[in-house]
Protein backbone atom coordinates (compact mmCIF):
# COMPACT_ATOMS: atom_id res chain seq x y z
CA UNK A 1 0.00 0.00 0.00
CA UNK A 2 1.87 3.12 -1.11
CA UNK A 3 1.19 6.31 -0.03
CA UNK A 4 1.02 9.00 -2.48
CA UNK A 5 3.28 11.93 -2.51
CA UNK A 6 6.06 12.88 -4.77
CA UNK A 7 8.78 13.56 -2.01
CA UNK A 8 10.68 10.61 -0.91
CA UNK A 9 13.89 9.77 1.75
CA UNK A 10 16.07 7.38 2.46
CA UNK A 11 17.81 7.03 5.99
CA UNK A 12 21.11 5.53 5.91
CA UNK A 13 22.88 4.50 9.31
CA UNK A 14 26.85 4.11 9.30
CA UNK A 15 28.34 2.25 12.10
CA UNK A 16 29.94 -1.11 13.04
CA UNK A 17 27.96 -0.50 16.66
CA UNK A 18 24.57 -0.35 15.47
CA UNK A 19 25.33 -4.03 13.08
CA UNK A 20 26.62 -5.66 16.09
CA UNK A 21 24.00 -4.49 18.37
CA UNK A 22 26.02 -3.19 20.74
CA UNK A 23 24.20 0.31 20.38
CA UNK A 24 20.63 1.12 19.01
CA UNK A 25 19.89 3.57 16.44
CA UNK A 26 17.88 6.22 17.86
CA UNK A 27 18.45 8.55 14.53
CA UNK A 28 16.90 6.63 11.77
CA UNK A 29 13.54 7.03 14.25
CA UNK A 30 13.92 10.54 14.85
CA UNK A 31 14.49 11.67 11.15
CA UNK A 32 11.34 9.49 10.18
CA UNK A 33 8.85 11.37 12.47
CA UNK A 34 10.49 14.44 12.01
CA UNK A 35 10.34 14.48 7.86
CA UNK A 36 6.80 13.05 8.01
CA UNK A 37 4.98 15.89 9.55
CA UNK A 38 6.69 17.70 5.95
CA UNK A 39 4.98 15.42 4.21
CA UNK A 40 8.38 13.75 3.48
CA UNK A 41 7.90 9.98 2.70
CA UNK A 42 10.88 8.04 4.41
CA UNK A 43 11.11 5.00 1.75
CA UNK A 44 13.98 2.89 2.98
CA UNK A 45 15.94 3.06 6.25
CA UNK A 46 19.09 0.90 5.17
CA UNK A 47 22.45 0.58 7.93
CA UNK A 48 25.81 -0.25 6.81
CA UNK A 49 29.21 -1.27 7.98
CA UNK A 50 32.14 1.48 8.49
CA UNK A 51 33.40 0.29 4.90
CA UNK A 52 33.95 2.56 1.96
CA UNK A 53 32.88 0.10 -0.78
CA UNK A 54 29.68 -0.45 1.70
CA UNK A 55 29.15 3.04 1.86
CA UNK A 56 29.74 3.86 -1.46
CA UNK A 57 27.24 1.22 -3.06
CA UNK A 58 24.52 2.21 -0.27
CA UNK A 59 24.99 6.25 -1.35
CA UNK A 60 25.00 5.20 -5.11
CA UNK A 61 21.60 3.35 -4.97
CA UNK A 62 19.53 5.46 -2.69
CA UNK A 63 20.88 9.19 -4.28
CA UNK A 64 18.74 8.02 -7.39
CA UNK A 65 16.15 6.96 -6.18
CA UNK A 66 14.69 9.00 -3.69
CA UNK A 67 14.37 12.63 -3.43
CA UNK A 68 16.46 13.23 -0.33
CA UNK A 69 19.19 10.80 1.60
CA UNK A 70 20.07 11.30 4.92
CA UNK A 71 23.33 9.80 5.93
CA UNK A 72 24.22 8.88 9.92
CA UNK A 73 27.59 8.77 11.46
CA UNK A 74 31.18 8.21 10.44
CA UNK A 75 32.11 12.14 10.35
CA UNK A 76 34.65 12.43 13.38
CA UNK A 77 38.04 12.46 13.84
CA UNK A 78 39.41 9.02 13.68
CA UNK A 79 40.22 6.16 11.43
CA UNK A 80 36.77 4.20 11.16
CA UNK A 81 35.05 7.82 9.98
CA UNK A 82 35.41 7.48 5.96
CA UNK A 83 31.47 8.55 5.45
CA UNK A 84 32.88 12.21 4.05
CA UNK A 85 35.88 9.78 2.10
CA UNK A 86 32.75 7.92 0.58
CA UNK A 87 30.19 10.87 -0.39
CA UNK A 88 33.07 12.16 -2.42
CA UNK A 89 33.77 9.31 -4.25
CA UNK A 90 30.13 8.50 -4.69
CA UNK A 91 29.71 12.06 -6.30
CA UNK A 92 33.38 11.58 -8.10
CA UNK A 93 34.64 14.79 -6.57
CA UNK A 94 37.91 15.22 -4.35
CA UNK A 95 37.67 15.69 -0.86
CA UNK A 96 39.47 18.84 0.36
CA UNK A 97 40.16 20.61 3.34
CA UNK A 98 37.67 23.54 3.44
CA UNK A 99 38.65 26.76 5.44
CA UNK A 100 35.18 27.65 6.62
CA UNK A 101 35.43 24.33 8.20
CA UNK A 102 38.52 24.53 9.42
CA UNK A 103 37.72 27.87 11.51
CA UNK A 104 34.27 26.15 12.66
CA UNK A 105 36.44 23.82 14.07
CA UNK A 106 39.04 25.84 15.50
CA UNK A 107 36.49 27.99 17.40
CA UNK A 108 35.67 24.93 19.78
CA UNK A 109 39.22 23.77 21.05
CA UNK A 110 40.98 26.17 23.96
CA UNK A 111 43.35 26.80 21.57
CA UNK A 112 42.01 27.36 18.22
CA UNK A 113 43.81 26.44 15.13
CA UNK A 114 46.71 25.05 17.25
CA UNK A 115 44.54 22.49 18.34
CA UNK A 116 44.03 21.10 15.53
CA UNK A 117 45.94 18.19 14.93
CA UNK A 118 46.04 15.70 11.82
CA UNK A 119 43.25 13.96 13.33
CA UNK A 120 40.97 16.54 14.28
CA UNK A 121 41.69 17.99 10.84
CA UNK A 122 39.93 15.21 8.65
CA UNK A 123 36.68 16.56 10.24
CA UNK A 124 37.47 19.93 8.22
CA UNK A 125 37.75 17.13 4.74
CA UNK A 126 34.37 18.32 2.81
CA UNK A 127 33.43 16.91 -1.02
CA UNK A 128 34.18 19.80 -3.02
CA UNK A 129 31.07 21.41 -3.94
CA UNK A 130 29.42 20.58 -0.75
CA UNK A 131 27.11 23.21 1.38
CA UNK A 132 28.15 23.48 5.25
CA UNK A 133 25.71 22.41 7.46
CA UNK A 134 25.89 23.80 11.34
CA UNK A 135 26.92 21.56 13.94
CA UNK A 136 26.11 23.72 17.38
CA UNK A 137 27.33 21.38 19.32
CA UNK A 138 30.68 20.25 18.62
CA UNK A 139 31.04 22.31 15.79
CA UNK A 140 32.82 19.69 13.07
CA UNK A 141 29.96 20.51 10.30
CA UNK A 142 27.83 18.38 8.33
CA UNK A 143 27.78 18.87 5.20
CA UNK A 144 25.02 18.85 1.79
CA UNK A 145 26.23 17.78 -1.94
CA UNK A 146 23.14 17.37 -4.81
CA UNK A 147 20.23 15.16 -2.74
CA UNK A 148 22.61 14.02 0.08
CA UNK A 149 22.72 15.59 3.64
CA UNK A 150 25.55 14.07 5.79
CA UNK A 151 25.13 14.14 9.83
CA UNK A 152 26.85 13.38 12.81
CA UNK A 153 26.13 10.15 14.43
CA UNK A 154 25.71 10.96 18.13
CA UNK A 155 22.08 11.85 18.86
CA UNK A 156 22.19 15.01 20.18
CA UNK A 157 24.28 16.31 16.86
CA UNK A 158 21.90 14.76 14.94
CA UNK A 159 18.94 16.01 15.65
CA UNK A 160 20.20 19.24 16.04
CA UNK A 161 21.72 19.32 12.70
CA UNK A 162 18.58 17.80 11.16
CA UNK A 163 16.33 20.32 12.76
CA UNK A 164 18.54 23.25 11.42
CA UNK A 165 17.89 21.73 7.95
CA UNK A 166 14.66 20.29 7.47
CA UNK A 167 12.94 23.93 7.42
CA UNK A 168 14.44 24.70 4.20
CA UNK A 169 13.87 21.07 2.26
CA UNK A 170 11.57 21.41 -1.10
CA UNK A 171 8.33 19.03 1.27
CA UNK A 172 5.29 17.74 -0.19
CA UNK A 173 1.82 18.27 1.66
CA UNK A 174 1.95 17.13 5.32
CA UNK A 175 0.91 13.24 5.86
CA UNK A 176 -1.70 13.14 8.03
CA UNK A 177 -1.94 10.09 10.30
CA UNK A 178 -5.19 8.59 12.12
CA UNK A 179 -5.63 5.56 14.25
CA UNK A 180 -8.27 3.37 15.04
CA UNK A 181 -8.48 0.67 17.96
CA UNK A 182 -11.34 -2.19 17.33
CA UNK A 183 -11.75 -4.47 20.01
CA UNK A 184 -11.08 -7.85 17.48
CA UNK A 185 -8.66 -9.64 16.40
CA UNK A 186 -7.13 -9.34 13.23
CA UNK A 187 -8.31 -12.59 11.71
CA UNK A 188 -12.01 -11.46 12.32
CA UNK A 189 -11.99 -8.04 10.53
CA UNK A 190 -9.51 -8.84 8.27
CA UNK A 191 -11.60 -9.20 5.25
CA UNK A 192 -13.94 -6.58 5.68
CA UNK A 193 -10.74 -4.75 6.04
CA UNK A 194 -9.11 -6.11 2.48
CA UNK A 195 -12.40 -4.79 1.43
CA UNK A 196 -12.38 -1.39 2.11
CA UNK A 197 -8.32 -0.84 1.49
CA UNK A 198 -9.13 -1.79 -2.36
CA UNK A 199 -11.57 0.95 -2.38
CA UNK A 200 -9.24 3.24 -1.62
CA UNK A 201 -6.09 2.06 -3.01
CA UNK A 202 -4.47 5.56 -2.73
CA UNK A 203 -4.79 5.67 0.91
CA UNK A 204 -2.12 3.93 3.37
CA UNK A 205 -3.76 1.26 5.67
CA UNK A 206 -1.49 -0.68 8.39
CA UNK A 207 -3.08 -3.08 10.66
CA UNK A 208 -1.37 -3.74 13.68
CA UNK A 209 -2.50 -6.36 16.33
CA UNK A 210 -2.27 -6.28 19.88
CA UNK A 211 -2.57 -8.33 22.78
CA UNK A 212 -2.98 -6.39 26.31
CA UNK A 213 -3.41 -8.98 29.36
CA UNK A 214 -4.90 -11.32 26.64
CA UNK A 215 -7.63 -8.63 25.76
CA UNK A 216 -6.55 -8.81 21.90
CA UNK A 217 -7.23 -5.89 19.71
CA UNK A 218 -6.27 -4.24 16.45
CA UNK A 219 -4.53 -0.64 15.66
CA UNK A 220 -5.66 0.77 12.30
CA UNK A 221 -2.99 3.38 10.90
CA UNK A 222 -4.51 5.57 7.76
CA UNK A 223 -2.46 8.05 6.13
CA UNK A 224 -2.45 10.32 3.25
CA UNK A 225 -2.25 14.23 2.81
CA UNK A 226 -6.00 14.43 2.28
CA UNK A 227 -8.07 15.79 5.18
CA UNK A 228 -11.92 14.62 3.63
CA UNK A 229 -10.54 11.72 1.96
CA UNK A 230 -8.89 10.46 5.64
CA UNK A 231 -11.79 11.24 7.30
CA UNK A 232 -14.19 9.11 4.54
CA UNK A 233 -12.11 5.92 4.87
CA UNK A 234 -12.23 6.35 8.84
CA UNK A 235 -15.69 6.18 8.93
CA UNK A 236 -15.94 3.15 6.68
CA UNK A 237 -13.19 1.51 9.24
CA UNK A 238 -15.15 2.61 12.14
CA UNK A 239 -18.54 0.52 10.81
CA UNK A 240 -16.03 -2.59 11.95
CA UNK B 1 37.83 -1.88 8.97
CA UNK B 2 35.99 -5.33 8.37
CA UNK B 3 35.20 -7.94 10.80
CA UNK B 4 37.01 -11.24 9.42
CA UNK B 5 34.51 -13.87 9.34
CA UNK B 6 32.64 -16.32 7.19
CA UNK B 7 28.95 -15.91 8.33
CA UNK B 8 27.32 -13.19 7.51
CA UNK B 9 24.18 -11.86 7.61
CA UNK B 10 21.55 -9.16 6.51
CA UNK B 11 18.07 -7.98 8.41
CA UNK B 12 15.27 -6.93 6.47
CA UNK B 13 12.63 -5.29 8.51
CA UNK B 14 9.35 -4.36 6.47
CA UNK B 15 6.54 -2.19 7.48
CA UNK B 16 5.59 0.78 7.14
CA UNK B 17 5.02 1.59 10.67
CA UNK B 18 8.37 1.84 11.09
CA UNK B 19 9.27 3.99 8.73
CA UNK B 20 6.63 6.41 9.40
CA UNK B 21 8.70 6.47 12.50
CA UNK B 22 4.94 5.07 14.68
CA UNK B 23 6.59 2.14 15.87
CA UNK B 24 10.38 1.70 16.74
CA UNK B 25 11.83 -1.51 15.27
CA UNK B 26 13.02 -3.81 17.90
CA UNK B 27 13.81 -7.12 16.41
CA UNK B 28 16.87 -5.88 13.96
CA UNK B 29 18.87 -4.84 17.31
CA UNK B 30 17.57 -8.23 19.44
CA UNK B 31 18.75 -10.25 16.44
CA UNK B 32 21.96 -8.60 16.10
CA UNK B 33 22.94 -9.27 19.57
CA UNK B 34 21.98 -12.69 19.25
CA UNK B 35 24.13 -13.60 15.83
CA UNK B 36 27.07 -12.15 17.04
CA UNK B 37 27.27 -14.31 20.21
CA UNK B 38 27.32 -17.20 17.20
CA UNK B 39 30.26 -15.48 14.87
CA UNK B 40 27.51 -14.37 12.50
CA UNK B 41 27.91 -10.73 11.50
CA UNK B 42 24.83 -8.69 10.56
CA UNK B 43 26.41 -6.86 7.60
CA UNK B 44 22.97 -4.70 6.95
CA UNK B 45 19.96 -4.25 8.00
CA UNK B 46 17.29 -2.97 5.65
CA UNK B 47 14.31 -1.44 6.67
CA UNK B 48 11.47 -1.60 3.49
CA UNK B 49 7.98 -0.15 3.13
CA UNK B 50 4.80 -3.07 2.45
CA UNK B 51 5.04 -3.02 -1.29
CA UNK B 52 5.62 -6.14 -3.01
CA UNK B 53 8.11 -4.63 -5.36
CA UNK B 54 10.05 -3.12 -2.45
CA UNK B 55 10.64 -6.34 -0.43
CA UNK B 56 11.34 -8.34 -3.99
CA UNK B 57 14.33 -6.33 -4.79
CA UNK B 58 15.34 -6.24 -1.41
CA UNK B 59 14.90 -9.97 -0.81
CA UNK B 60 16.74 -10.60 -4.44
CA UNK B 61 19.96 -8.55 -3.60
CA UNK B 62 20.61 -9.88 0.18
CA UNK B 63 19.73 -13.28 -0.47
CA UNK B 64 22.80 -13.60 -2.96
CA UNK B 65 25.22 -11.08 -0.99
CA UNK B 66 25.06 -12.41 2.50
CA UNK B 67 24.61 -15.96 4.13
CA UNK B 68 21.76 -15.65 6.08
CA UNK B 69 18.96 -13.53 5.71
CA UNK B 70 16.00 -12.88 8.23
CA UNK B 71 12.92 -11.20 7.94
CA UNK B 72 10.71 -9.42 9.74
CA UNK B 73 6.88 -8.39 9.75
CA UNK B 74 4.29 -9.14 7.33
CA UNK B 75 3.18 -12.85 7.83
CA UNK B 76 -0.31 -11.33 9.25
CA UNK B 77 -3.91 -12.03 7.82
CA UNK B 78 -4.56 -8.90 6.95
CA UNK B 79 -4.00 -6.80 3.22
CA UNK B 80 -1.09 -5.63 4.17
CA UNK B 81 0.71 -8.69 5.00
CA UNK B 82 2.38 -9.61 2.25
CA UNK B 83 5.95 -10.95 3.10
CA UNK B 84 4.76 -15.12 2.10
CA UNK B 85 3.93 -13.70 -1.55
CA UNK B 86 7.02 -11.53 -2.11
CA UNK B 87 9.08 -14.56 -1.00
CA UNK B 88 7.38 -16.91 -3.22
CA UNK B 89 7.84 -14.26 -5.71
CA UNK B 90 11.82 -13.91 -5.12
CA UNK B 91 12.17 -17.63 -4.71
CA UNK B 92 10.22 -18.16 -8.35
CA UNK B 93 8.10 -20.85 -6.60
CA UNK B 94 4.18 -20.63 -5.99
CA UNK B 95 2.63 -20.14 -2.32
CA UNK B 96 0.56 -22.94 -1.40
CA UNK B 97 -1.94 -23.55 1.12
CA UNK B 98 -0.11 -25.75 3.41
CA UNK B 99 -1.82 -28.27 4.92
CA UNK B 100 0.94 -28.83 8.39
CA UNK B 101 0.44 -24.75 8.79
CA UNK B 102 -3.57 -24.82 8.54
CA UNK B 103 -3.52 -27.38 11.44
CA UNK B 104 -0.65 -25.23 13.65
CA UNK B 105 -3.42 -22.34 13.05
CA UNK B 106 -6.65 -24.01 13.89
CA UNK B 107 -4.88 -25.20 17.28
CA UNK B 108 -5.19 -21.40 18.34
CA UNK B 109 -8.43 -21.09 18.07
CA UNK B 110 -11.50 -22.17 20.29
CA UNK B 111 -13.53 -24.25 17.08
CA UNK B 112 -10.44 -25.07 15.21
CA UNK B 113 -10.48 -25.24 11.50
CA UNK B 114 -14.14 -23.72 11.88
CA UNK B 115 -12.87 -20.59 13.09
CA UNK B 116 -10.50 -20.53 10.17
CA UNK B 117 -11.77 -17.96 7.90
CA UNK B 118 -10.04 -16.64 4.28
CA UNK B 119 -8.14 -14.27 6.07
CA UNK B 120 -6.70 -16.31 8.87
CA UNK B 121 -5.91 -18.86 6.27
CA UNK B 122 -3.71 -16.15 4.44
CA UNK B 123 -1.36 -17.50 7.19
CA UNK B 124 -1.29 -21.22 6.19
CA UNK B 125 -0.06 -19.97 2.63
CA UNK B 126 3.45 -20.89 2.57
CA UNK B 127 5.93 -21.17 -0.29
CA UNK B 128 6.72 -24.47 -2.07
CA UNK B 129 9.80 -25.89 -0.78
CA UNK B 130 9.52 -24.36 2.64
CA UNK B 131 10.46 -25.44 6.27
CA UNK B 132 7.91 -24.10 8.83
CA UNK B 133 9.20 -21.71 11.97
CA UNK B 134 7.34 -22.92 15.13
CA UNK B 135 5.19 -19.82 16.76
CA UNK B 136 4.58 -20.75 20.30
CA UNK B 137 2.55 -17.84 20.74
CA UNK B 138 0.15 -17.48 17.89
CA UNK B 139 0.45 -20.68 16.28
CA UNK B 140 0.64 -18.72 12.77
CA UNK B 141 4.25 -20.20 11.43
CA UNK B 142 7.47 -18.84 9.73
CA UNK B 143 9.37 -20.62 7.30
CA UNK B 144 12.55 -21.01 6.03
CA UNK B 145 13.27 -21.04 2.31
CA UNK B 146 17.13 -21.15 1.17
CA UNK B 147 18.83 -19.09 3.33
CA UNK B 148 15.68 -17.15 3.42
CA UNK B 149 14.45 -17.21 7.14
CA UNK B 150 10.62 -15.57 7.63
CA UNK B 151 9.81 -14.06 11.02
CA UNK B 152 6.93 -12.45 12.47
CA UNK B 153 7.05 -8.38 13.38
CA UNK B 154 5.56 -8.67 16.71
CA UNK B 155 8.95 -8.49 18.92
CA UNK B 156 7.59 -11.44 21.29
CA UNK B 157 6.92 -13.69 18.10
CA UNK B 158 10.34 -12.50 16.24
CA UNK B 159 12.04 -13.21 19.62
CA UNK B 160 10.82 -17.12 20.23
CA UNK B 161 11.09 -17.82 16.62
CA UNK B 162 14.79 -16.37 16.26
CA UNK B 163 15.28 -18.10 19.56
CA UNK B 164 13.81 -21.79 18.08
CA UNK B 165 16.13 -21.40 14.76
CA UNK B 166 19.35 -20.08 16.05
CA UNK B 167 21.03 -23.31 17.53
CA UNK B 168 20.64 -24.73 14.38
CA UNK B 169 22.52 -22.20 11.89
CA UNK B 170 26.28 -23.37 10.37
CA UNK B 171 27.83 -20.15 12.72
CA UNK B 172 31.18 -19.33 12.81
CA UNK B 173 33.99 -18.72 15.70
CA UNK B 174 32.00 -16.85 18.47
CA UNK B 175 33.18 -12.87 18.17
CA UNK B 176 34.62 -11.95 20.95
CA UNK B 177 34.37 -7.95 21.62
CA UNK B 178 36.04 -5.75 24.30
CA UNK B 179 35.66 -2.05 25.10
CA UNK B 180 38.32 -0.10 27.17
CA UNK B 181 37.38 3.66 27.85
CA UNK B 182 40.03 5.92 27.37
CA UNK B 183 39.39 9.13 29.38
CA UNK B 184 40.56 11.17 26.13
CA UNK B 185 38.62 13.14 23.26
CA UNK B 186 38.84 10.90 20.10
CA UNK B 187 40.51 13.68 18.26
CA UNK B 188 43.42 13.55 20.85
CA UNK B 189 44.11 9.71 20.83
CA UNK B 190 42.73 9.38 16.77
CA UNK B 191 46.61 9.55 15.55
CA UNK B 192 48.06 6.67 18.20
CA UNK B 193 44.60 4.86 17.24
CA UNK B 194 44.86 5.30 13.53
CA UNK B 195 48.30 3.52 13.83
CA UNK B 196 47.61 0.64 15.83
CA UNK B 197 44.41 0.00 13.81
CA UNK B 198 46.40 -0.38 10.72
CA UNK B 199 48.55 -2.66 12.31
CA UNK B 200 45.96 -4.72 12.98
CA UNK B 201 43.81 -4.29 9.35
CA UNK B 202 41.91 -7.81 10.33
CA UNK B 203 40.93 -6.77 13.75
CA UNK B 204 37.82 -4.07 13.53
CA UNK B 205 38.43 -1.21 16.38
CA UNK B 206 35.40 1.06 16.37
CA UNK B 207 36.14 4.91 18.28
CA UNK B 208 33.14 5.86 20.05
CA UNK B 209 33.15 9.51 21.51
CA UNK B 210 31.28 10.22 24.81
CA UNK B 211 30.63 13.40 26.99
CA UNK B 212 29.06 12.89 30.32
CA UNK B 213 28.37 15.96 32.47
CA UNK B 214 31.38 17.75 30.20
CA UNK B 215 33.73 14.90 30.55
CA UNK B 216 34.78 13.89 27.13
CA UNK B 217 36.00 10.54 26.69
CA UNK B 218 36.62 7.92 24.40
CA UNK B 219 35.12 3.99 23.83
CA UNK B 220 37.02 1.78 22.15
CA UNK B 221 35.40 -1.22 21.47
CA UNK B 222 37.87 -4.56 19.59
CA UNK B 223 36.54 -7.12 18.05
CA UNK B 224 37.32 -10.91 16.29
CA UNK B 225 37.05 -14.42 16.95
CA UNK B 226 40.82 -14.52 18.26
CA UNK B 227 40.98 -14.14 22.11
CA UNK B 228 45.11 -13.82 21.63
CA UNK B 229 44.71 -11.12 19.25
CA UNK B 230 42.47 -8.85 21.20
CA UNK B 231 44.17 -8.85 23.85
CA UNK B 232 47.29 -7.69 22.30
CA UNK B 233 45.02 -4.97 20.95
CA UNK B 234 43.92 -4.18 23.85
CA UNK B 235 47.63 -4.03 25.19
CA UNK B 236 48.31 -1.61 22.55
CA UNK B 237 45.91 0.78 23.02
CA UNK B 238 45.74 0.95 26.77
CA UNK B 239 49.00 2.31 26.92
CA UNK B 240 47.42 5.62 25.53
Amino acid sequence: MKIKNGTSAAILIIGNEILSGRTKDLNGNYLAVELLKLGINVRQIRIVPDEKKEIVGALNALKIKYTYVFTSGGIGPTHDDITADSVAEAFSVPLLLNEKAREMLASHYANGKDDLNEARLRMARIPEGATLIDNPISKAPGFQIGNVFVLAGVPRIFQAMADSILTNLDSGDPIISRTITISKPEGTIAEKLAEIASSFPEVSIGSYPFNINGDLGTNLVVMHEDTALIRKVVAQLSKM
